[in-house]
């Protein structure tokens, strides 16, 4: 029952991931009543879709892959016209390439939009002065440089946190089983919390201009527009904006006005 | 593609409350990695649905009922074995009554969660001994008896507004097309939460022992547990538990536990 234009979420990467850019899609539409929002359909389904950060860093481990088709399927069947993939680690190439591939090669037409290139080209649109974008991810997407070859082809410089960093601060915030933030969400613990404004700092500190959050779960412990005279960029709020841009463009909330005499708001 | 048991959420009523279900369902599942977590598929689409309450109120309005069977079929087409409707209003019987039987009677198999009936049992086992429960809610649902009806079966009595206070506080609160919550809930206006606050203490004045947040927007802008020594019911946690104790019951988390000298912890 295809109707006209309407959002797909490929949720479930991590559990609150697909309900949390619905909340933010919602948040970014124009309107006043009920009947002035977009149709949304949201499939969250965690429990079939594979580690992608482990078969990422070891190729022999189950592909999140045929999942994710599976669901892709389901949401075109349920309506979805334009898709999005709440979860930065499954814009890596390795999966994302053969997931659209796959699709449209067993008849799918539901467009999937691209959220790390749609995070660039934000920070380009919202932020054209700025060189050095600091990027905070999991190892995955950390080891295949997925934002800093985006980031490269649009002339900017990517920093990121050394080795050890990574390791030892970074990816323990999102994946440690006691206090990180894929374990402790409602309320986020302060070591989280803690760790990742040591990791903006340092990031600061190499030189960087901005901070893309560059996995779904970071926004939850870093709720602010900026830290430090830093502004965040949260992708899931640029994926949001580019899902109704290709739905429903006139119903796009407009971006607050930036300001020209010290570090940009962001959306 | 059924593979067993899943929630489905009919949503967009208003435009939040069906990822706000989907985000309490998550909550209230016990789960230590995204691989716990149970299959969820929210469908949102407000700009389908006639309003209930206009419906409600004049029967020579649009019936949001063929929308609503419409969209239950699709959710049972995605998999959905038990169904909410995170809409208190949407639960009168002028509604409910014929959604059920038309989804039965075209073959349907989903079970629809009745969340004013659970809201009732709900108090029954967390507060044994309250006699007299607090209602706010739409006019609609005010005027229906609602919740009167069903804790009058249940042996309790119902505390509301009064006319007055009705008209010109609590439904303004959720439809004030300035700073009532359905124009402005990000952030809640100090209106909405001032006027609603007011009203909690007239029904506390009135002899109420615990109160029910009987329309989705208003745990919006009184997200505590407890106002004034006494215990808020969100219904939406509530049916976001009992979706997980009809489809999985080994992954509901326990309740906290209750004390026995002092008003109860609310979920």
């Amino acid at each position: 029952m295809r109707t006209g234009p309407s959002i797909g979420i490929l949720g479930g990467m991590g559990p609150h991931a697909g309900f949390d850019l619905a909340v933010k899609v919602t948040n970014q539409t124009h309107a006043s009543t009920d009947h002035d929002h977009v149709p949304v359909v949201v499939l969250s389904a965690p429990h079939t879709i594979p580690d992608r950060s482990t078969f990422l860093l070891d190729r022999t481990q189950p592909s999140p892959i045929p999942a994710l088709v599976n669901l892709a399927q389901q949401l075109e069947r349920a309506g979805a016209t334009a898709m999005g993939i709440p979860c930065n680690t499954a814009h890596a190439t390795p999966i994302l390439e053969p997931l659209i591939e796959t699709i449209a090669a067993q008849g799918g037409q539901i467009q999937v939009v691209d959220m790390i290139q749609e995070t660039v080209r934000h920070i380009q649109q919202t932020h054209p002065a700025v060189q050095r974008v600091g990027v905070l991810s999991t190892t995955a997407v950390y080891r295949l440089k997925l934002y800093a070859d985006a980031l490269d082809a649009a002339g900017m410089t990517t920093v990121v946190p050394d080795e050890t960093l990574q390791e030892t601060i970074v990816n323990p915030t999102i994946f440690n089983a006691t206090w990180g933030l894929k374990a402790q969400a409602h309320p986020v613990t302060a070591t989280a919390r803690g760790y990742l404004l040591d990791a903006i700092a340092a990031l600061k500190a190499q030189g960087a201009e901005v901070i893309i959050l560059g996995c779904t779960e970071l926004p939850l412990a870093v709720p602010e527009p900026i830290i430090d005279d830093l502004p965040m960029v949260d992708p899931t709020v640029v994926l949001a904006r580019a899902l109704i841009r290709e739905t429903f463009p006139d119903k796009l909330r407009p971006l607050p006005a930036t300001r020209s005499t010290s570090p940009l708001p962001d959306v």
